[in-house]
């Protein structure tokens, strides 16, 4: 490719737009352009880097005996009605009249189309265990697309659904998988990329991890215990909490005046987070005259994954007025309202001396011992984990919250499409069953963006010989003088001929100018043909990677960069 | 490839839903499943065509420096509105709003976000000419989808624009692209294509062509003169029409009863159907209380896609129960309503003794001579060429009708999309101009179908070494042989070592079952290995194309079969 033809302009400024450092470097380098909210082109190097992760999950899908198909975009609404989720999933849906008013819908994910290309086709046991993926356009109508491509609302996604007879031919499957993800992301160029278990949401099933690239921009927060190596979402992870374990005292009302928050409440009583009771309150999905509120520990926060788990439905944050709750002051002790549903969170089991709300203006209760003064409650795993506590599976460690942005994610869904949608085989015994399903997903934008993120540096970006848009690229300076052009034309040509993916700077434009480009661009191996260096002959070789830069006879430059790209490729 | 854990059922019998020989095919062979109306699941076989013939797509536009890029499914209604297409389509467009209520498209072709992409990025003349191109999911609310993959609503389609400073420019780019078309065809294995002059229909532009595969299934009409070669899709084609000359005789009024068609007349009044005015009705897009009449000689049909160019608006067959006309008697002489509008064709130009409708119950009127009787009338081209009309090019051969679905097309745009969406770029005199553009498109899955339609035979689908889903299918037979069984396995092995693509038969069943399967798939070459070619350590190669069948060491046919594979790609 010549760079005088390649359309896209790279800037030395990022746009106001950028808030992460992949978008800034994506949007300056003519990767990218926005077309709308969570909506992008990507240009000729994006889609290349693209094309090129693309070829490495397929290889690494067809390596564990995937099937490639292709699933439609847009599909009747039927068969979503049969899984139930044509009414279960929310706005990020999008829905459609066709020409004929039937109801029609962009797929977010294909469990049902998996289901009804299998169904039907497949009978017997011995047909499964089998995987069938495809790369293809996704649109989900996200409410807060950000960060370039890091969230966005049209991308394209890799997702593959596998069949078992069993739980164990599933497990021993995802296993399969599993490792597979960390090739790919080996492969890509990702380094710092951990497998976390995560919550399965919208997706039914039990078991599933995401895959985390340890990142300070991530919206998802991780606990890592550094002693075992336990890792979860904190969606899902549990902790052990230091207990206070103080003496029951009386409880009495106090007097807090304006005091509401958890912070003006130990201000002015003198006291530690860990020594109130938060409330927090939400109106639940299909119940609009009831609220609910969940009571944590004050020094902790609600986890609404683990708050819907419970209580099968969607929530969202409640506004006080709509209710007859008291704000800043609702407390457990003397709350009673029909309309009202109470979650108490575990971290509140069996703790003494708690303050908490009074249930009316400008007083509080201190003194509240949980088991003493409520007692018979059910409690639940309902808060987020936090810094420092202690670790659930060694007992011994203490978990420390990452940062991370979700690369992938592996679920095993059990039964739920195939028996809702009346998939059923024969077992070896003749009896009809439901397939057990596993589904496995990859978004290739934001795994382009991740890797911006993670290996760009102040130059521009960095990609691996694996992914690069080009893998090496020609920069004759002083294209006036005929023997350098020369010299750089039959590389060029010689390179492409011999199968090297090939960016010639074909432009006049100073040395500066070229090296900045080349560096924004991220082309691993750099050329630069000059006229001192052919005075002796050479051309000069250098590493986007090391910035290391080497002499080399223009004789042996063919062969070696041929060898080079070839051995920098796995 | 292990065809026990192919997902995809092969079947001697094609299911009621096909209508033409390469859907019941790929039915048959299990390569499709249809979703809905107009909407299929590729299965592996089919996507592993689908992908490469995208790959000779891709390797051809970039020959012709293309730079492949990704444009949005989903785009926002603004850059729609300012071609202007966001009204002028229609409800093939699928249109929704998001969940922040704004109106989104699914693109059915991309010249707005072509130029959405270059317009402020592309700034002077040098940068121009350039080629971006994209293969994507289109989806088009096809009012009707039929024959399988041949005119489907989803679809995977390659779209390319390009950008250029002079109408020359534009042309010397067409030629490489009208080249290049020829190119991919080749090498996807279709025979029988011809580029023919095309109407540009909702693209806008002048100049456009379209690829046709001539087939019976088709649903396009080309004219081509045996002579000159003249080729035209006769919504476009103009032909020379024998005139008959006669003397002008009396108009007067005729009995005709209940004869109402031309052929209806003709009998009763022993006339030929040259020797009648044939009125068809329309409804005009936009005109609500109008009525169009269009006026051609009674052997000839109203070339719809002509009229429409004419009248500059849409049009559709209209009810006459709601007009004056009298059905079945419609003529212009006398007619004379101000709902009315009368389009006359060229047919008609300078006609004698006509036989028309009288605009009364039962009655027509002979010997209407419209330079005579219908003076002062403008005529214009709006009928479709027929059969043995003389050739508008060479004024010597005569027309021949024949069928072809359309397997791609390339237009000349103009600057309809660069002037309504103000895109300008200095020229080289400093100048702002609106470059003119071309488009291009492609799409896999008809072509697909139309290999199958053209090569299939009776035993099934039949594919060159390019795009078969697989290059090579090993046969062993009576697997329960350990020393079969070996080989099988070693050559299968070796044979993707060496990068063949190959289907392995490892299936415990029947010779003429396993032969079956093969023939339907049509793997191009088969390898059979029974204990009897064994007993001279041989095996047997088939050809799928020819039927050639021949022995060969065992041991010579790793490297043979890789030898034959690569000789026969191009």
């Amino acid at each position: 490719m010549r760079i005088s033809k390649l359309l896209g302009e790279r800037t030395k400024e990022a746009p106001s737009i950028a808030t992460v450092k992949s978008q800034a470097l994506l949007l300056r380098a003519g990767f990218i352009k926005q077309v709308s909210n969570g909506i992008y082109t990507l240009l000729t190097p994006a889609q290349k880097v693209s094309l090129k992760i693309q070829n490495i999950i397929r290889e690494e899908m067809n390596k564990i005996d995937g099937q490639e198909v292709l699933f439609p975009v847009v599909m009747p609404r039927e068969m979503w009605d049969e899984s139930g989720r044509y009414t279960s999933i929310g706005e990020e849906m999008v829905r459609f009249k066709d020409r004929t008013g039937h109801d029609m819908l962009l797929g977010m994910t294909h469990e049902e189309a998996a289901v009804h290309l299998a169904r039907n086709t497949v009978k017997s046991y011995d047909q499964l265990p089998f995987m069938i993926y495809q790369i293809q356009t996704k649109f989900r109508d996200e409410a807060r697309s950000r960060a370039g491509l890091i969230r966005v609302r049209e991308f394209t996604m890799k997702d593959a659904y596998s069949f078992h007879t069993s739980q164990e031919d599933l497990e021993a499957y995802y296993k399969r998988v599993y490792d597979a993800y960390f090739r790919i992301y080996k492969r890509i160029g990702l380094k710092n990329v951990i497998a976390v278990a995560s919550d399965t949401g919208m997706m039914g099933g039990k078991i599933a991890h995401e895959y985390m690239l340890l990142t300070d921009i991530g919206e998802d927060s991780i606990a890592i215990c550094p002693k075992c190596g336990y890792k979860a979402n904190v969606e899902v992870a549990k902790g052990i909490l230091d207990k206070i374990n103080s003496q029951p005292e009386q409880m009495k009302e106090v007097y807090t005046g304006d005091a509401k928050t958890i912070e003006e409440i130990c201000e002015l009583l003198s006291i530690k987070p860990n020594q109130t009771c938060k409330a927090v309150c939400y109106a639940m999905e299909g119940e609009q005259n009831k609220s609910l509120v969940v009571f944590v520990r004050g020094d902790l926060d609600v986890n609404e994954a683990k708050v819907k788990a419970i209580i099968k439905r969607d929530i969202a944050p409640k506004d006080l007025d709509d209710t007859n709750l008291v704000k800043g002051n609702i407390g457990a002790v003397g709350l009673k309202d029909d309309n009202l549903v109470l979650l108490f969170d575990e971290s509140l089991k069996g703790e003494n001396n708690l303050v908490c709300g009074a249930n009316k203006e400008k007083y509080h209760i201190s003194g509240v011992c949980m088991s003493r003064d409520l007692p018979n409650i059910e409690y639940y795993d309902v808060s987020k984990v936090k810094d420092g506590e202690g670790c659930v599976n060694c007992k011994d460690g203490q978990l420390k919250i990452y940062r991370g942005v979700e690369i992938g994610n592996i679920f095993q869904l059990g039964t739920k499409y195939t028996s809702t949608m009346n998939m059923t085989i024969h077992d070896k015994n003749g009896n009809d069953i439901n397939p057990i399903m596993g589904c496995y997903g990859i978004g290739i934008g934001r795994n382009i963006a991740c890797i911006a993120e993670e290996s760009g540096d102040d130059k521009g970006l960095v990609w691996n010989m694996n992914v690069a848009p080009w893998e090496v690229e020609i920069c004759p300076l002083r294209l006036d003088d005929g023997l350098v052009k020369s010299k750089a034309e039959r590389l060029y040509e010689d390179l492409k001929l011999a199968g090297v993916d090939v960016l010639y700077d074909d432009r006049n434009v100073s040395p500066g100018f070229k090296f900045a480009d080349s560096e924004l661009i991220g082309v691993p191996v750099r050329v630069v043909i000059s006229p001192r260096s052919l005075q002796e002959n050479n051309v000069e070789i250098s590493f986007r990677t090391t910035g290391e830069k080497m002499m080399l006879a223009y004789d042996d430059a063919l062969n070696y960069l041929k060898d080079y790209v070839a051995k920098e490729k796995f």
